[in-house]
């Protein structure tokens, strides 16, 4: 029988692939197995050596993702059978990547793993509009919440302590439920008027933003027709994503010239 | 009069070298001017180019730190005199980087900017004690605040919103408060065994870390002599770093081995 293999949950960031840690992409350039979700960029799936055995678990037959369960059973066996896997995975593999649930049953199977971590699709989205997560005297705090819940339940969130106007709130996967998200934070006490960044595929060549405020934001979003993944962020800092927008294009130029020596 | 630079603010991670993103190793390795901190570990300053300009603004005579106002002035000269300025944050600079502070004051100067976002030490500190930041039944959010405050102001937060079972709640520069901070949360509601995990030099080769509970954190942390900067993770995904521990000295061992190639 062979030694078992470990197993490293590696963040592939929110999108532009130069936003990998260069331990991301060390790992996956000497990679043996790499199991990939669906949000990863093909030009990180690229740096994998010829001969890796690439796993999509981000689809299958019918276009049905990989169950959780089942892809833990993928990484457990294939450690068991001695092999090395990078479980990719976009963002960041400890803030809503489920990334716990893998390493649970890891530790269940005796399996050694590591964690590198991502840049999660907040920063990404802060970093590109120039929009800060923190700031003083508009938001001492930052935090992130996920929007999504299963079909069949109500989301069930702490409003009142999501309702603080000085802290800037993320929140994740939250098309489907944005509108009452923004119903109930007003309910709960914030401004109608409080602004509101709207991030689809951030840093991605497919970015586009709108900032809104919490009483607009069911016509704005449906109206802007932006596409899912999209990170809402609500809060002051949100009203500072006008204002910086010549300085972002100018800045993006520059990027686009320099980034030329990466890409080619 | 030379065409204005440009300055592109840039998250320099947690501490590990590798953890840098592979756009800010780019925008090093070219740069002409690197105005820095006192956190950016020298493995990191290294990658600049023999000849390019290196401005610590961590410390000056005497070890007082540059005032942020300073710093600010400092980009918009460099940038007006036609040089490109990369500055470099630990962390992420829009999360609790004053990088905020600095974009308004080039904004106002019409200097063109941009911001490469950078792994946070909650983040790191969660990657290697194998602790996630939010969990399917544990953790639906996570929440970063600061706890630090001017000298003569006591730390108000909103403890009813922060005192919140189900969300991670991750302390940065909290050495100094932590105990009032566990004290305010207990009254406000979270229960003393509330577990803690400390990580003092997240991702660095000095890194320690201990597992505590709310209760207990004033003599646990006074006894463990950790050292600035510490990062303090609150809530029942802490209780996990227990049990991950025989796994993580495993994984590190290996990744100690592959790291070799890096840092050779």
């Amino acid at each position: 029988m062979p030694s078992v293999g470990m197993v490293t949950l590696v963040g592939a960031g929110p999108g532009d692939p130069e936003l990998l840690t260069m331990k991301a992409a060390r790992l996956i350039q000497t990679a043996d197995v790499v199991v990939y979700d669906r949000l990863v960029a093909p030009a990180i799936l690229a740096l994998a050596p010829v001969g890796a055995e690439m796993v999509n678990v981000g689809k299958r037959t019918h276009h049905h993702p990989v169950p959780q369960e089942e892809i833990n059973e993928i990484l457990v066996r294939y450690a068991q059978a001695g092999r090395d896997v990078i479980r990719l995975k976009g963002g960041d593999p400890f803030i809503f990547g489920r990334g716990c649930e893998e390493t649970a049953r890891l530790s269940e199977a005796g399996i050694p793993f590591d964690i590198v971590p991502g840049i999660t699709a907040a920063q990404g989205a802060s970093a590109s509009t120039g929009v800060p997560l923190t700031h003083r005297g508009l938001a001492r705090s930052v935090r992130y919440v996920t929007g999504h819940c299963k079909a069949d339940e109500i989301l069930d969130l702490d409003w009142d302590g999501l309702a603080d106007p000085e802290t800037t709130l993320v929140v994740y996967m939250g098309k489907a439920s944005i509108n009452l998200i923004a119903t109930k934070l007003m309910a709960h006490g914030l401004q109608p008027d409080m602004p509101v960044l709207a991030v689809a595929s951030a840093t991605s060549p497919k970015e586009r933003s709108v900032t809104t405020r919490l009483d607009r934001i069911e016509a704005d979003i449906a109206e802007s027709g932006l596409e899912s993944p999209i990170v809402f962020i609500i809060g002051h800092v949100a009203g500072l994503a006008e204002s910086r927008i010549p300085m972002r294009l100018i800045s993006q130029a520059r990027a686009m010239r320099e980034a030329e020596t990466f890409h080619a």
